[in-house]
């Protein structure tokens, strides 16, 4: 298990590998962002994105998803996240893309008011299958201290 | 249809009533955020959220369909959104809770490089039943301007 005192500015780690399947775009923009050119390449086609896109929010939860996954092999004693900043979409995601992630450790810092846990601000970028970047934003992580032993 | 030139700073808009059920919550979480506290009571038990809880980033996914079946209703030239700021995920969401939403427009200006399009920056603030704001963040929307007509 890493804790926060492992974590230092700086680390890299670059991990995931996920298939975007039409029928997982489809589904997710059903739910969740039923906007026409997340729904049909028709009305995709009228629009900047060419044919039909993956919701930015499904971008985002898929990323979640490979960070997850990473973190189960190499855990760590996360605590979940306070936030997120300046989170941008970079290019449409569109099924038959495979995507995977990037993160860096920006600053790592004690909490003042909770000295069992620490702030971790992480960049976190992820690429299409041609190393285009399609996503990018800053985690504020909130990570367990290394328990004391006497 | 509303267009770039109708939106004034200060605009405000208040809407959206979405159940949270715990199925939901838990399907979300199974694809795309399995961590323990947000797959079971008894794991979410032993950390701050003391019972199971949704994902933030299926919060956000929430709040989105939120937006969406508010524009359906009062339809806006949308072009798809370039990014997000300040995102913070300020409480738990729990299965049970009903969510709705609030927004206010903080800054609109036309596009430099694109002028048939201009950029909305606005405050969007998710809340609970119990009016308790659950997640707030700065949207940078890309909206359509007016079409010209001779």
């Amino acid at each position: 298990m890493r804790y926060f005192d492992d974590i230092q500015v700086g680390d890299r780690a670059s991990f995931g590998r996920y298939p975007v399947t039409r029928e997982e775009v489809l589904d997710f923009a059903r739910k969740y962002d039923p906007q026409p050119f997340h729904l049909s390449d028709e009305a995709a086609a009228a629009t900047h994105f060419g044919r039909l896109a993956a919701s930015g929010w499904h971008t985002n939860a898929m990323t979640m998803a490979m960070l997850v996954a990473h973190h189960a092999d190499a855990p760590v004693a996360s605590l979940g996240a306070a936030g997120i900043d300046e989170l941008r979409w970079l290019k449409p995601v569109f099924p038959g893309d495979t995507l995977r992630c990037e993160t860096e450790v920006l600053e790592a810092r004690a909490s003042q008011s909770r000295p069992e846990m620490g702030i971790v601000r992480s960049r976190m970028t992820t690429f299409n299958q041609q190393d285009e970047p399609v996503l990018t934003f800053i985690a504020n992580a909130l990570i367990g201290r290394r328990p004391v032993r006497d």
